[in-house]
């Protein structure tokens, strides 16, 4: 399978370097096969690029180090978490050294009487929230899998609460970096608040580890709500289902979360979680709030989707029901691969203004009429946001082709209805094509002008996000 | 009194220049002394520094091809909305073209449909709103001054309401600039979130016109609640009402608006605005919700404000009665410069962690007590800011000094309790000195790096921000 990038000119370290990183990490600089192969690929459906060597540093003066020696030999330097990335964001695909962040996956402070947490970039979402449970607060931001607070900052990530919570974007407070010198800078203060001169915070969220690496993250954490309740309810279409989401939304109840299904995704999760859901298009609601506020919001989303054809509307009070069918709704990537053994996927992840999601979406899936391949379709609604899983073959070029061409239409379809060509997922090696259309000339050269100024010799996550000449 | 900027170089358009201006503009090039005086100084007590002509533009490529011309002979552009600003921001101290945005104070469009309006920089707040009232919809963010969209993109402003809808940096969606080339770049979609590349909008918000100018600004508007409440309370002392402040914001209950204003501010309201408000420190309170919603909020504020000697809980159900203490808070600033006429007001704009408040406001108090000239405490209290408003006689350079020393010594206990220099003022010429504190040199180093290549012949509101070699 093409990826684009075989041909990319590997930068590697001298000996000298080498022995430089020894002298530094010892044992924590890495060349087996195992762990260069375990940090050569993401959930993307491109084959595997290994690194030259994986460092697994402890702190950020560490991390400094490693950087100013990646720097000072040229050779890319990728930052890896998770690597649940979508995108191909942590193939080195120019070589280099992968820093794992494995070992920097301590909670430095939590602080709940100012509502914040600060971490090192390692840690995992679900780590976080198991260490907020005796707070009272808990931090909201989730996509489907178990990612690093720091990869999840990278990629400007969100999931299913951002309609209420916010994305990544809202919800770093401050971040630690460490730039192509190698120094250490802090991005901002711990108030809720500043205008004290660029944001250089929201400019790394999002960046991808292209223009720093990031060393620390301070979150803004949430109160857990008094009450929350959930609820499924099944519709005759798709098109109905969006037109609820439309008008739930313009109702201003602030609901908490509204994910949509459709009848495949249904019947994974189904499968995977050994549930019973109705097999059609579905919308899951959660209410945040008093209890009489979440009474009052779900009157009112239960009489919208009555409008539209609504049935089933049906409870999930208590916590292990809850639980469960989020879980659920989590592992719908996971299920989704289950549909077609030793399928790699292929997702969509375009947002669009909320008044033209029922057009995005009834065209998408008249689009996907012609696909040879299996497909679902969920979304974080709310956001406008939605993702096509194209189970393909990867062994098989046309279906790749196809699979493109699909996610090609449904990008330019978005764009058009003044959308983005990614939600949440970020660019990666993936959508890179997209990017001049998505800002124009004039946007991608404002782009690049930042890339040349903070990572000089282009070390950085290189051939990711743009290109060095782009 | 001295600015630091008497002896800037001053950077003049040749005639050759100043011939193209006229030939593109023609009347709207001025030159006259009132037409450049008035757009010379703001709201802060630097004095007049006039630019060496005003144009008006009326749409984007006129502003392009006036940054075109700027940037050919190297003259500084400074772009001025209402010229509310507190901190010197659109004082030409160098020199050049001040673009006045009066005439590009169009309602591009709004689309209700979707949570967006699109405006045109020189919209003010109120006639945002005013446009809006018949949507069901409102734009919740409310400097005190009525100020441009553009400019409060411009300062990352925000005012009462962000306690629950953020601020500019939260409600600006896009923006369309103009780049140094003078090329136009939409800077994201109309969707509500993105992952797609470097966070442009973000980069732009706050920039304060060192960047790029604004040419175009997409905002988020939000449902108007179904129910409003207000109300007022009394407490014994200063550290009485920031105790309540700060354990109302830890019980989540999710207020719209808490102010501060001490027995001094409320005095002066009451004389300015025709209030009887017992003069002592004092907490407005905004709730927004359903009506159910808002009676339980207010039950949680009047418990934890009784708890620490709050009294007088005060209502205003009414929208008029609502109106007039609202307006008499956004007109505080006026209020405070007649309790001494002629003065000037320095005002200080620091934002701390919520748990940092009530040391750092109580420290304040007690700094100011060796002041000689009157002085007033209001603050956004729910979100860590508060302003002293110290009313000095632009004549008496000791009054100026020991205000900036208090504002100094403010500043950095501020950023020793890992807060910021400015809640939402900006930096303007004022807030300079205190970034590399704030930021480290590293820091500063990379606002630096953008300036300069986004800006490289340093024609965009020059010497704002940060000094060019900083």
């Amino acid at each position: 399978m093409k990826n684009g990038f075989e041909n990319a000119r590997r930068r590697s370290l001298p000996p000298q370097g080498v022995a430089e990183f020894k002298q530094a990490f010892g044992a924590r600089f890495v060349t087996s096969d195992a762990v260069r192969a375990h940090h050569g690929r993401d959930e993307s459906p491109y084959p595997a690029c290994l690194p030259d060597a994986v460092v697994f540093p402890r702190d950020a003066d560490e991390v400094a180090h490693a950087v100013r020696l990646c720097d000072r030999y040229r050779v890319p330097v990728i930052p890896f978490g998770a690597g649940s990335s979508l995108e191909g964001h942590v193939l080195p695909i120019e070589g280099g050294i992968t820093l794992s962040m494995a070992e920097m996956n301590r909670i430095i402070s939590l602080r709940p009487e100012d509502f914040t947490a600060t971490v090192q970039p390692g840690v995992t979402r679900t780590q976080l929230n198991d260490a907020l449970r005796d707070t009272g607060l808990f931090f909201p931001i989730d996509p489907g899998a178990d990612a690093s607070i720091g990869g999840m900052a990278a990629t400007r990530a969100s999931g299913t609460n951002a309609v209420r919570y916010g994305t990544m974007r809202e919800n770093v407070v401050s971040l630690k970096v460490v730039t192509a010198k190698g120094e250490i800078v802090r991005t901002g203060s711990r108030a809720r608040k500043s205008s004290a001169g660029y944001d250089l915070t929201r400019l790394f969220v999002g960046s991808e580890g292209t223009l720093g690496i990031i060393v620390e993250v301070t979150l803004r954490i949430h109160p857990r709500p008094e009450a929350v309740t959930a609820a499924v309810c099944n519709f005759p279409t798709l098109a109905d289902a969006v037109q609820s989401v439309v008008e739930i939304m313009q109702s201003g109840i602030g609901i908490a979360r509204i994910e949509f299904m459709d009848e495949r995704a249904v019947g994974a999760v189904n499968r995977h979680s050994r549930l019973e859901l109705a097999e059609t298009p579905l919308l899951l609601f959660e209410f945040h709030g008093s209890a009489s506020g979440v009474r009052e919001q779900a009157e009112v989303v239960r009489e919208i989707t009555r409008d539209h054809g609504g049935s089933g509307f049906a409870w999930a009070e208590n916590p292990e029901d809850r639980a469960r069918l989020w879980a659920a709704r989590h592992q719908s990537h996971f299920a989704g691969l289950q549909l077609r053994p030793g399928a790699r996927s292929v997702a969509t992840d375009v947002c669009v203004p909320i008044s033209k999601l029922v057009d995005c979406v009834t065209q998408t899936v008249e689009d996907l009429k012609s696909a040879e391949f299996p497909f679902t379709i969920v979304g974080h609604v709310g956001d406008g946001n939605f993702h096509v899983q194209m189970l393909i073959d990867p062994d098989c070029e046309a279906q790749w082709r196809a699979a493109e061409a699909i996610n090609h239409r449904l990008v330019h379809r978005a764009i058009g209805m003044e959308g983005t060509c990614s939600g949440e997922h970020g660019v990666g090696i993936h959508k890179m094509e997209f990017l001049k259309t998505e800002h124009g000339a004039a946007g991608l050269e404002l782009m690049r002008l930042l890339k040349h100024a903070y990572d000089p010799h282009n070390i950085f996550n290189p051939g990711k996000v743009l290109a060095w000449d782009a």
